[in-house]
């Protein structure tokens, strides 16, 4: 390939494909599934040799330790990725079947059709398994896709797609149905953000930097994920053994999570049974505490908490702690500071638990449960591909579902109007 | 107000009232409606004598015979206008139920609840009855609404929304909850498409210039409507009768429709069967025709047809015809010049009428239906608030559903991860 990259024909050419790839049965797009695990695993010599000249080039840009880890590829995280195409061919196809036909007063017969959105377009950072799964999540759903993975993992994420193309050689798809962008300059991604007639849905992963950039200059729909300040209420009727519980998974089990607690809110009428327990096991857990004014006298060595900290994602053994003289001013708190992400309240008391879910309308709303079950694997979905923030097209954890779209289909006899 | 009028400022307490208004019931809800339908009527004379400002300064602009049609109020029209605000009352309220509320091996309960979307921008042009028909439809979805219509209409729409404000005010409901923007220039539209803080969805109505305009500069996601390039299929196998009847009731019944038949393609082993029928009656009808090559020599004073043609939305006693040598080549015409509205096949075959309704992904797909049915009052959604041609969110006719999203529920019982 000699000729230069264009990211508008590349595109269209992927929507030409994508035609094919919408008519494919959920046997066939299996097959093709399975052909891509195999040949990664096939492949997996030439993979890490790729994905070493990743690395190397990475610690001479002095990238950090976490992020060459996240780069890292070894023979058995391999074997995860193929496996984990493998697990998405046993999820239900969500597309070609018709939902709720009814007989209309008019003598029409008129039902909904699950199809797939057409093409899906990646934006993303280090990580080269996204190249994997994005491309079989996206197949599976009937969609075609277009992977602008960043500079860090472009070896990696090419030698990969040599894979998925060799599968798609293999049932005579054309390979274009699975775009890798070679090119990660900031300017391909301008670009693709205009091709609104060729790509339907672009899903940005990565910093809060990233998903504004796109969000504001894309022409084309974006699913936004902005961040998780996730918060747990413990009402005044809590059973606060189960809140410490909830507390402690939600902060401790996983803090580097989007789904992790940022802040804990407490009815003052059990805060001084509650608090003490709490500071107890966060000091042993070692737990930075941003604590209000009421709260701050529980916590040794806790700072103030300001409104930076009841705004932030910390993604660390750190929490924002706040005290309210009411139910009333928990959900006004929450509604104030909410990212949309996770909320839960923690009540044995049914009629608070339903205003709850009634009143807070953050993506997942949860009773009595750790917010580290918010994840498409956990509620259902079998897979996730992204979670949304934002209310348009999909909300909270996103499955395969999220990928497609419906149609109506309607049956006559010759009707007119 | 003396003061300067600041959209963003305007935007944000919408979205403040908006918190309110998701939390209405269903009764509350219309009881509003029907307060504002009540003073609608009440305020007829108002409403007529603003009206006519607003039918004065389109004579001193020049503005045509329709688009001062479509401007004009009557008393007639208002009661149409309080009527149509009453039919919204009797339509099921899409939020708050769970939906699928099932067990997972780990332990939660997990289902879905509707919710609204939050607040929804109209931007359209001079059809004062869009104004309480829109506030009426995003309030009994549980939305705020920004209206933003065009200067043509805007005493008109001032006084539409005074008795909108009144029968807020007697609800002790913020009247910010329906903002009618009072500014109509085109700089607080570019102004308002930065406000995704505050307003979820946009939804432009008018011709495609202005839907390009908000899609190309919009970080808000926004619903397209671009237009209607209607096609009717007749197969080999269609029933002639059948197909005729479609044809004129698609093609002549309402021309002005998006959803109007725009070309016509028929299979070339029933053409020379078909086709003279189809000549007689449209030269009976005065329909215009752009014929290809093979149907030309049918169509007395025809033009040969162009892809400009097979683009075309007419909109008029106008159209397109193609006679094709396949079924594959009738998909593939179709494929190319689809418009993503809505398609239509004639044909006795089941077959091929199945594969017509897999393989062909616009909005609406059709059986022997007429494409007139293409709308939300026919296709059974009691109201239409627009139609999307775009898959993101909703697609093809929008009812009430359209304006809502759903978030996860989730029940434990101290359940951890």
């Amino acid at each position: 390939m000699s000729s230069q990259f264009s990211i508008t024909d590349a595109a269209k050419a992927c929507k030409q494909a994508s035609l094919r790839i919408a008519q494919l049965t959920n046997a066939e797009k299996n097959s093709v599934l399975e052909d891509i695990a195999k040949a990664i695993i096939a492949h997996s010599d030439a993979i890490l040799d790729e994905n070493q000249k990743d690395i190397d080039a990475g610690k001479v840009k002095g990238l950090s330790n976490a992020m060459l880890d996240r780069l890292l590829l070894t023979p058995e995280r391999i074997a995860d990725i193929s496996d984990a195409i493998i697990d998405i061919t046993r999820l239900d196809d969500p597309t070609g079947s018709i939902s709720n036909l009814a007989l209309r007063p008019n003598g029409i017969q008129v039902g909904k059709m699950r199809i797939p959105l057409g093409v899906i377009a990646m934006i993303y950072e280090a990580r080269p398994n996204v190249t994997a799964e994005a491309a079989a999540l996206c197949l599976k759903s009937g969609n075609g896709v277009v992977l602008r993975g960043g500079s860090e993992a472009i070896h990696s994420n090419k030698a990969i797609a040599r894979c998925i193309g060799l599968a798609l050689k293999q049932h005579s798809i054309n390979q274009e149905a699975v775009l890798i962008v070679p090119d990660t300059s900031r300017a391909v991604i301008n670009e693709l953000l205009t091709l609104r007639q060729s790509i339907d849905l672009v899903i940005p992963r990565g910093g809060e930097g990233l998903i504004n950039f796109v969000t504001d200059n894309s022409a084309i729909p974006v699913i936004q994920h902005f961040k998780g300040v996730c918060h747990l209420f413990v009402d005044k009727f809590a059973n606060l053994d189960k809140a410490l519980n909830l507390l402690i998974n939600g902060k401790t089990q996983k803090p580097s999570a989007c789904n992790a607690i940022e802040t804990l809110i407490v009815h003052q009428d059990i805060a001084e049974q509650f608090l003490p327990i709490v500071a107890a096991s966060f000091a042993e857990k070692g737990v930075k505490v941003h604590a209000c004014d009421k709260s701050l006298p529980f916590f040794q060595g806790a700072e103030l908490a300001t409104d930076q900290d009841y705004d932030a994602e910390y993604l660390d053994d750190e929490i924002a702690i706040k005290v309210v003289n009411s139910y009333e001013s928990a959900i006004d708190h929450i509604n104030q500071f909410s990212s949309d992400h996770t909320e839960v309240i923690v009540t044995q008391d049914t009629s608070r638990a339903q205003q709850f879910v009634r009143r807070i309308n953050s993506s997942v709303v949860m009773v009595n449960a750790s917010s580290r079950f918010s994840d498409g694997g956990q509620l259902g979905l079998g897979a996730e591909i992204g979670i949304s923030t934002s209310r348009l097209h999909a909300y909270g954890p996103m499955g395969l579902e999220a990928l497609t779209t419906e149609k109506f289909v309607v049956f006559g006899d010759g009707h007119t109007r």
